[in-house]
């Protein structure tokens, strides 16, 4: 039983990501939205948009990515797309950490598994990785549009950051959702929902 | 662009997920559990207890449908497991017909497969099923127990209560997982965060 032990000990800990919280405003619960939720909506984003992802994408792969890829932001905790490169340096050092730590509660195998997919996805090169991180970079723009803006407005957001950070991660994953993510900038601008430049 | 622009207002509405409550009390940030982070959980636990489903699960199909199972909730809401037989059977008849609004939203051979995954999930025929239904038993249960107790203590629920209502559909799904949380009954008795009978 030790096995199982240890697969459930790893299950009871990551419950915690229940309580990391995003700057992603949610429009209906009126809440910041965790990242337990965010991750469940990237995998039934991954299920719905597999036909836009590049031919060879393997969707049960990035299924499992998108899955485990917030986990170690149950120590590192949550950092905004628009921080800073000395944050952003700081962040992934505490991620890294966070990786060593979580994933070694399983099994061994199942920890290096577990652990690659993770490692896989902040790597950012294989097109799996890619259209796990399109997701990633999508799901945020849909909440602020039904959110009226949500952190765009928040922060004082503009198009053209939007168009420069976060835009070209989605094309990189997929042309097709690039193309969609563009038009949406288009029409969040149109509708003073984020502010042109 | 059709086709995108539905599967983009499917994947809009089914956020609303985020502020369905459950009845699981969550230790760590000491609110109730909402559907879309509990379906989370479970499909970290599908990827991660895998090899003590019954040969021939697969366990792809088990994910997704774990992702999908409690969407109906968004029209019917939760109902908590020790619900009466009269209730029970409202809420089937409210969950089917939150079933044919929500998957419809999709393009017509989406909302076929994801639709069918939600029956099969009812249904509960399936090894693969029965292993999801099996998870979806385990983790309320796991939750408890890190909340002292939670909605036993809450609700004054015996032991008795589970090992007729609960435990029995996660032997059905997985042996192995039956074995565990009989145990795991055994040492909430014990720990007296569950009434014996």
């Amino acid at each position: 039983m030790e096995r199982l032990d240890e697969q459930i000990r790893f299950i009871t800990e990551i419950g915690r990501l229940k309580g990391v919280l995003r700057q992603t405003m949610l429009a209906g619960p009126g809440r910041r939205e965790n990242s337990a939720e965010h991750s469940w909506h990237l995998a039934v984003m991954a299920l719905t948009l597999a036909e836009h992802a590049p031919p060879g994408t393997d969707i049960g792969r990035v299924t499992a990515m998108v899955l485990v890829h917030d986990l170690v932001e149950i120590d590192a905790g949550d950092l905004f797309v628009y921080a800073d490169a000395a944050q952003q340096a700081r962040q992934e050092e505490a991620e890294r950490a966070a990786a060593d730590r979580i994933f070694a509660l399983l099994p061994e195998d199942q920890a290096g598994r577990l652990r690659g997919l993770w490692d896989e996805f902040e790597e950012r090169r294989t097109p799996d990785a890619r259209f796990a991180r399109a997701l990633d970079r999508l799901q945020p723009m849909l909440e602020n549009l039904k959110a009226g803006g949500g952190t765009w407005r928040e922060h004082g957001i503009t198009a053209d950051q939007v168009l420069t950070r976060v835009v070209p991660l989605i094309e990189d994953g997929s042309p097709t959702l690039g193309r969609y993510a563009r038009d949406l900038v288009q029409r969040a601008v149109r509708d003073g929902l984020l502010a042109p430049g």
